[in-house]
């Protein structure tokens, strides 16, 4: 499906009703989450984890800790995106691709090591801050993916946080950020909600 | 540009060098505001706000709030998104025209009221992880519009929040959660750099 992209941002809905007899297989989980990669982090940190909830039983176990919703169970996968604590440490395989491609100098790889530990160290304010940067921007990449491939969604941030670690054994430096469902829609959604004027929300200085 | 958005988000690069004699006028600016704020929003909230950094004396007052950093003055508009402390008084108003659309119920829309209550109201930090989630959401969908009218962007999070929230007069309840740099990209500009392989972030479960 090619479509202006303009079009796309107007049509998109948050579908609540998913058609639970229709399944995404793992191929294209996959490249959903491929796409979802390319969304921008700081440093190029990359600070990111999916699990790609998809069987019955991990949809029922996400199910449990997260409000009972019943689009969990219904749409074919749900994702949960988590954003990892920046570290220093993952500045240097992070961007030695990069370097060998032979366009980044190895000096300014080198400052940036530098520059993360500056950053994010004594910070974990700032460092919880961009896990939640890093895990929407590559949420509303997938989201806006999984509707280039004629599939609906919908990101959900009502859940428990520390039942969804638990539950699927992240690490205590990966912040669960959002869950997104991704499905085919059942009949009866509703349309988009309208959105405030643009003057409401835009100062133009 | 009609672009199968695959390909836009594998071409997609944070572009770090703008032709500073280049504009995008403010009926653009106001276009790429209006796309996004079809970005989804927790209980619709729309709990956002946009400032379009374009003239050249805001560009110079964001710039001494952003590590000094050249493609501020460089890019046509920087945005400065904001996400609001979510707050249950919102919700009604917000709420208002999908009820009178005719798709919402009514009892509905003072459920949501209560929700929004429950969730936030003594959860300082669940209004801040909101208020980062909504902003990030916005200004993935800014930027991918920007792109879809042929124009360069960069999302920065080196700024000094407070600063900013100064020199730009934001209420204490919006959080500055990230500067957009949008413009024409000038020559010189690296490739996105390597993305790490799907099979070390993703957990097919």
């Amino acid at each position: 499906m090619t479509m202006h992209f303009v079009d796309m941002i107007e049509n998109r809905v948050s579908t609540n009703a998913f058609d639970p007899n229709k399944d995404v297989p793992a191929d294209q989980i996959r490249q959903l989450v491929r796409l979802a990669t390319h969304a921008p982090t700081a440093y190029n940190l990359q600070n990111w984890r999916f699990v790609a909830v998809h069987s019955q039983e991990a949809r029922a176990r996400l199910r449990a800790v997260a409000n009972d919703q019943s689009k969990i169970t219904d749409a074919a996968v749900t994702f949960i995106i988590a954003g990892s604590l920046p570290d220093h440490a993952d500045v240097a395989p992070r961007l030695r691709p990069a370097v060998e491609a032979g366009f980044m100098p190895q000096r300014m790889a080198d400052g940036w090591v530098d520059a993360v530990r500056q950053a994010y160290e004594h910070h974990p304010g700032r460092q919880r801050d961009e896990a939640f940067r890093t895990a929407t921007f590559a949420g509303a990449t997938l989201m806006f993916a999984a509707q280039a491939f004629g599939l609906a969604s919908c990101p959900m941030g009502g859940f428990d946080p520390d039942g969804v670690a638990r539950a699927f054994g992240l690490a205590p430096t990966e912040i669960p950020v959002m869950l997104l469902a991704v499905g085919h829609a059942a009949e009866g959604n509703w349309p988009a909600k309208p959105r405030r004027p643009v003057a409401e929300v835009l100062s133009l200085v």
